[in-house]
């Protein structure tokens, strides 16, 4: 298949803040934002595989800073790698300051997609040629967590994922 | 602080699975269930503290089984350990058969919240205490979690996170 | 059919209150406590007939106890009597004190569902086998609010309703 | 405080039946109409009041008649009786043949409000002068479920509840 | 076919602002208002035609009063006047002062729809035969804006729409 | 003021098409489209001006093409003009085909927006300084709208809106 860039499915979904959506110090539930990276990145997946697709996993996600209530909150999802029939999409998440309009990076995420048929089968995905040094630095260290999320479900053994290992290796 | 066992946090909440949280294939969008977990969670963990949590993490999950339309899906929470102002917080969730009532792992999950007052300043909380095997195996793999988490985020060097270097030197 | 036991279809749903459920005075609106209700003995009704359940009946509710917005409550259900096609919930409603983490009974409900088979035509249910003394109590009380239910309706003349009829003769 | 009429506080809501009110065979949720019929009642109740007003308990609701996902469903609500700070609130409920226009009866309910101040404290509403027979009827029975609430209430004796005794002595 | 009067499909939504609805004053949204007219005036086309209907346009639309958190509101939206397959649904919005109960216009909008079948294809719709003095004006004025309509669409010359030329003629 | 770009405005929002958002015909409801439409306008304005931002109203909307459940829609708003204390939004919304891709115009909307203080009084807002053709086509089409705006609503005298009375007199 024809290879196809980041940027051919980045999917940007900039919303409000509701109130529906905060706790009671009157910020973002992190299950909320990890609902929206979800739809985003759901997009991305779909317009890199134009195929139904399902979410695989979310990588580890932290969430540092607060999103107040009101805030316009912008999620920018795009897939960074692709292997055969599953996509790594990365996602950043931007809010903005009401009042002088500073954009400040709220969070980051990394979830995994599989594009599936009608019946719910896995297909084939184009291949990423990234572009920019972002998406090349992200696009080579979507192997290494490829690399620890099969270990993590016991399908690879730790001494085989050579990158990963030498983070751990100190040498 | 007195110490708390897994049971005082633990939260249960049942619900169906409605069409307005389901992907073109009539199944639970991923980020749907993140967003449960992440709100039962948040309740164990109040429930363990007795102050306002706010989510700091969750880690990686995978989406292994679909969940369609008109599940009746439980998701089980507790805490499993807590560090100082901080709470890991075990997620299992269930789905049942609609016709024989078969009850089957839909999914786990581990999602990490930290005790606030009312001017969002972490506070302090009660130890966890373990009693069942399963609730000891939780807290103690807990602080090899803690230890990843503290690598991944560079606040300690892999070589002084001891538990978890062990799994990647093969002895 | 074989019987079951109340706890077989025991269903406990906790969760938050949130803004868009509670009225002016910031408590949860009476309606939106009636459709939880609702949820969870369906729920409960389900797991005991293995059938689609829909709601026949809500019996007389009052709303005694305000539940404020960002409370925890939580919603318990359980079969407490089955009548060939039709069963009665017993639903108890818990609330959280946010800090000290009292519980206090915020409500109790009953409501009457009936199986039904794809088409909708009502189908038999396996009978109930109470076996606490609270399951037991409910289990007898249950037979006089069916036939509360049944003089209400038209269906039985009130001086059939021997045991009902004893509580308006003062003797 | 001078008298209203039931028309002073009718309360109309009109709306269709949405996807994610239905349960597995297409109708709506029972406990989905109820959150309706207590919002339009609430509205009644603050209609005849100009109080704040909170939901104090609903009668006994049967459900009859399914009500089919697209249907155009009507609640109206009227205060049929004011009791120094309550009032009871009679709701009929409406839907309509998406074909023919066929208007036929749903369902109908009672609710009892109470008008409160901003500090949630109870305070006096204006009675009601009932006009057309139906509202005559609603009026005089209100008086007679009034004291079914209280005697299932355990505050007036059932031999005090002249009217409603009648009922079960069969004479 | 037979002719209707407006007052066939007359349809009234009462109901209350809720949180979720409303910007950072506590006014509900615009595109909330926008989004509860179009359901009644959907409901109206329904009624007039006994049809499926879909919303073809939307008049300009000012919103020149703001409808605060709490509000009663009542859209009142009824067909005005039928063109062979769409229909124009005027449509009147009401909000209540919630202490002395004034009744104030809130707001107006004119919407039209289209009678489809099953299949999408538009079919035709009864005509309407106003009755009141206000019903008759709003009959007139819905032919000047069916050639505004054509106009801004490129599907009538300005010229040829010779009731609404006249207005900007001077004479 | 400084003047700013229409581009320094631009909001993208996309989101999937959800089942509690489309009518009977399986698309999406006009009356939910108008809805997101304003709330990606509100951003846009509120990027512009770094106020709090109302809607002041939306010019006539035809909706001509169906958008059917589960696409994906991308609203694009930015400010087109404005006026001392407002601004004219011109926004684009595209949908995407499930399976090839390709995008195409689904509608197009201008709405006004004001912008306010704290306590609701409009403040005035930096012009605008279009760059593109398109914008520069969209910013002197908004004076024409503005002064149809004000003849519609009586504040202006048709003979007097220049531009305006060209295109209906012919020449």
């Amino acid at each position: 298949m024809k290879p196809k860039n980041p940027s051919d499915s980045r999917t940007i979904m900039t919303d409000l803040v509701l109130p529906s959506e905060t706790n009671p110090l009157n910020n973002l539930f992190g299950g909320e934002l990890l609902a929206r990276m979800d739809r985003a990145a759901s997009i991305a997946a779909r317009r890199h595989s134009r195929r139904i697709t399902v979410t695989a996993s979310v990588n580890h996600v932290a969430f540092n800073h607060a999103v107040p209530l009101g805030s316009v909150l912008t999620v920018e999802a795009a897939v960074s790698r692709a292997f055969n029939t599953s996509m790594e999409v990365y996602i950043d998440v931007w809010m903005e300051d009401r009042y002088n309009g500073n954009r400040s990076k709220a969070n980051e995420a990394i979830y995994t997609f599989v594009a599936v048929d009608e019946s719910g089968k896995p297909t084939e995905v184009p291949p990423i040629e990234p572009v920019t040094d972002l998406e090349k630095e992200r696009f080579a260290a979507a192997l290494r967590r490829k690399q620890l999320s099969l270990v993590l479900a016991g399908k690879m053994k730790p001494n085989e994922a050579t990158e990963l290992r030498a983070l751990f290796m100190g040498g």
